[in-house]
């Protein structure tokens, strides 16, 4: 009996979506394969699973906006050692948010966030698609926003990467879906109490309170819930946002 | 430590998504109240609950477009005998559908499937907020279809009848989410391999195959998750759809 | 050349979107059926296309709701006498709305919502499909609104039945459309300034002012461009706010 | 009295839509600044309109993923010469289509698209705004398509510039609406009987039949119906659809 393998792009710190999910598949007895661009906190994430005897994982130094790294990132995934199965389980979780005036946008900002939330998604999905499809099975999972559905003032780079990144999901749910490739789209809608948030936006932890905010070990849950589905009832998007939101 | 209570609506079948999701949650510890318009359906239901020593279950025929009635069955179900909690898991299943051309259409046609489809869950819904909310928690759920989200020919009076449900459990949601009730909606989107569809539309059975189906336990799966998801990520909606369909 | 016939349900104040509605055609040339619950309401809005010179135009009570009734109105409007052709524009606009708790709905309410907002939308699509499927053309527009999209507290009665009717449009669209029949909704997103929101919600036109509501005759306006549309470029659903509205 | 200004991007055939909408303004007494990619064909189109007397228009070569380009033809479209009104009508119609298998969809390919159907819209609705919202007026319309709102297979790369372009549009219509500024999203959800459909996919042409394709001279009466709107009654977004269209 091999184990499985399930690789996470979009790895930031521990406390975040991707260091849960990871933790997640890793505790259901998964070699976790952990990328993201910073190897200190992939490291983090790895050791943290490792270390505690939560299960197995490796971390893979990844740029997901470069076409070659998510390559070589597959490759690895796909033949990850002796006694472990190809990855089945692929989370495209790559992503980044601010506020930023229409009119002060730049050019570059806004194919940033285009790179890391959209094209990012497209490098992963395309890859997944490719060695998926001649297995016949698999789940690939992307990260949504509420900016995937909605567009609203100082978000429009961030809207316009998420809902194009959703596209990507619906184009492939209903491509590979029938070839036995259960395709999803969560949209997490709210803010996320963890690290990126209190980096960067701190006064929002303080407005909204832990009621305001969503945990990433609460998001992870519904990451494995899908892989488990079976193939009969598929979910294709799901939503989720803390109790507390008045929408 | 007492027993958690649910009550189920619009239970037919054992072969059919309120008779499963019964199961579902009785084999969590749950005593069931399965309400249904027929007897002898609802009794089949907790016969195979009870006899096969899956959990404890009871039966009280409800007609659920009958206020009186809907009524009826809470104040059993917030009252559900000794050494049990009042019911903490609501779920609204009822509806039936049919392809009828849209110029015959009666009247008392598109009455009656607004009727069973919107209308139970109004009385349902009302009545789940009236005694949820003292408590400040619960679960309630509603069961859509493809025609909650689209019209098509032949399906104006399922589409406006489940549309309009929807509404009901998003209204719902957004006011009572923030008092610690959970309001989900399911949009099945597909036919589903049970006894209905085999009763009424054996042809699309053969049709589609049971690879273009859903079947009853999968999506009573998502009842169960639904409600054991924590407040701090709770989904609003979901749908589920048999993996070989082609949207 | 025969005069062409217009008739138009729901029709109250002449400061309203029926009664503005009714001039629009009339000024382009249409003999206009105005049908309401209030004789004297639909009588004044006649009475002002009339006497104006703006066009010819006649009264006929209906309550909307009633299947006879709407039959008989059809009835006329297909027949609108000598000189005049059968009606090819068909307007389904009643609706009425209010605030209230969720938990308090008496069940009578909500079907009176779903009656006038919905089933009389039904009562009317139905006929105008029976009657313009022979003729081969025609246009029906149903007039919806933010609740047609979204249920929010204090209005589920309203988005169940506004949704429902939306269904009712999109299902007789993909029905009738490739049969030369347009059908399209127009969801009026916000407050009108007119009679009702006068007389219900004084404070409303307060709160919001001028610019935070919409013109009835601006609206009127978009039912006449529908109907002008060329077949080979339909619009199904268009939304109407004003400017000032932050959504 | 000047004479009013308008510019359009993203034109490329006289039979096109950016040809039509070009007409459509110069019919009712703009000067059109007609901008696209290749020089012959803005010449033809703006030589169709000042030879035919239709109006005045003038073309400026400019490809739309430029940002230097735009920005300079946005500085001639506000200062159009002796005579003129800045430019308060602005059309971002660029984009292009294919059927791309996405397993071999290259990165290069993806990122086009993205240029060509998000990108620029980026590009061009951020200037507009700059341009417009001091002088507190102008209408600003995207071209959208089915890929907007749906992926499907063989379209991710279209579907996902598509839906960005969306949110871009739907971004600026929360921002700038109440700043009198009316920003739409029309969602041509069909194909189009002219030059590009009878270059790309002549057999599409053959298979739908003139019935169930879109005139161009059809869609562009919409730009023109959008921009009269009074701004109490503001369409943010409205489909377009040949008649014959199945959905």
């Amino acid at each position: 009996m091999n184990q499985p393998t399930a690789i996470v792009f979009g790895v930031g710190s521990v406390r975040g979506v991707g260091g849960a999910v990871c933790r997640r598949f890793a505790r259901e007895g998964y070699h976790v394969i952990a990328t993201g661009r910073t190897l200190s906190k992939i490291e983090e994430v790895v050791a943290q699973i490792t270390a505690s005897g939560i299960g197995s994982a490796e971390a893979i130094r990844t740029d997901v906006t470069d076409e070659a790294q998510v390559i070589a990132a597959f490759d690895r995934a796909m033949n990850p050692g002796p006694g472990r199965e190809p990855a089945d389980v692929i989370v495209s979780n790559a992503g980044n948010n601010a506020l930023i005036d229409f009119t002060k946008l730049t050019a570059a900002q806004f194919e940033d966030f285009w790179r890391v939330g959209c094209y990012s998604g497209f490098l992963v999905g395309r890859e997944a698609a490719r060695r998926l499809v001649p297995l016949g099975r698999g789940t690939v999972i992307f990260t949504g926003a509420s900016g995937s559905l909605r567009g609203k003032p100082g978000f429009a780079h961030f809207a316009a990467a998420k809902a194009g990144l959703r596209m990507i999901a619906q184009s492939m749910a209903r491509e590979y879906g029938p070839r036995g490739i259960h395709v999803a789209h969560i949209v997490i809608d709210g803010g996320i109490l963890g690290d990126r948030l209190q980096g960067a936006y701190p006064q929002m932890i303080e407005h909204l309170g832990p009621e305001g905010l969503l945990e990433y070990d609460a998001i992870a849950e519904n990451y494995w819930m899908l892989h488990r589905q079976p193939k009969s009832a598929w979910t294709q998007e799901l939503d989720l946002r803390p109790f507390k939101e008045n929408w």
